[in-house]
């Protein structure tokens, strides 16, 4: 089961475990995408992510979907915020549940690094010195 | 930085979350080991840990130095509770911070990896057709 979503709210992770929790799983395994102040001594003020949402959103469910493919893996929850965040706010969040936890770890880390390659979102960042778009995610 | 704890209480990831949360880092990996009802066809009914508690305190605060010595991680959590948990319920749980996702993802893996190989906190199964130990973790 997977659930997936592109939003401007904020992002609670703890909804994206609830839902993922299963009984029958002994691993949960999630990560979050936090905005960085400092990039290489480079100091960003925010950033604003912009997405072509129906097209991310169908990326999204795919990349889902080959998680519960590949690893034996349970439930995924997918959501990444798009707007304005500040530093220390969570732009991408991910939760993953399985029975064991090798396989909650793999699947969580392929969904991350697939949604960074290939949803069309893109990243603004404001810092000091102007503003830059800086490619798609990552 | 890292905070460990054996404890009692229910364990709720967000405050694991938010204490490892940092300006600095644009990753945040956590992990949930959970009571999972069915392995390999056997019902669990519950489970019991019990810890020698000042030695399993001990070996995760070691734990958590390697995790922040080895990894490129800002700081670390973890927390393992004791005494009966029921089916869903968090027995262990760890939140760990960097500022690239790789970092935190393998900082998490190897932390859990080594708490259920060297803390001192054993586990028994209540099936349906009666208790036992099931060794040191795992």
């Amino acid at each position: 089961m997977k659930h997936v979503a592109v939003t401007q709210e904020e992002i609670d992770v703890r909804h994206l475990i609830e839902w993922v929790q299963d009984r029958n799983c002994g691993a949960v395994c999630t990560f979050m995408g936090t905005v960085r102040e400092f990039t290489h001594g480079k100091r960003t003020l925010y950033l604003e992510y912009e997405a072509y949402q129906e097209m991310a959103e169908k990326m999204m469910e795919k990349i889902g979907d080959e998680v519960l493919e590949k690893f034996q893996c349970t439930k995924i929850a997918a959501v990444h915020r798009v707007g304005r965040l500040d530093i220390g706010e969570v732009a991408v969040a991910i939760a993953v549940s399985a029975p064991h936890r090798k396989d909650a770890f793999q699947g969580c880390r392929y969904a991350i690094d697939r949604i960074k390659e290939f949803v069309p979102i893109w990243k603004k960042e404001y810092g000091e010195d102007g503003s830059y778009w800086v490619g798609c995610n990552c």
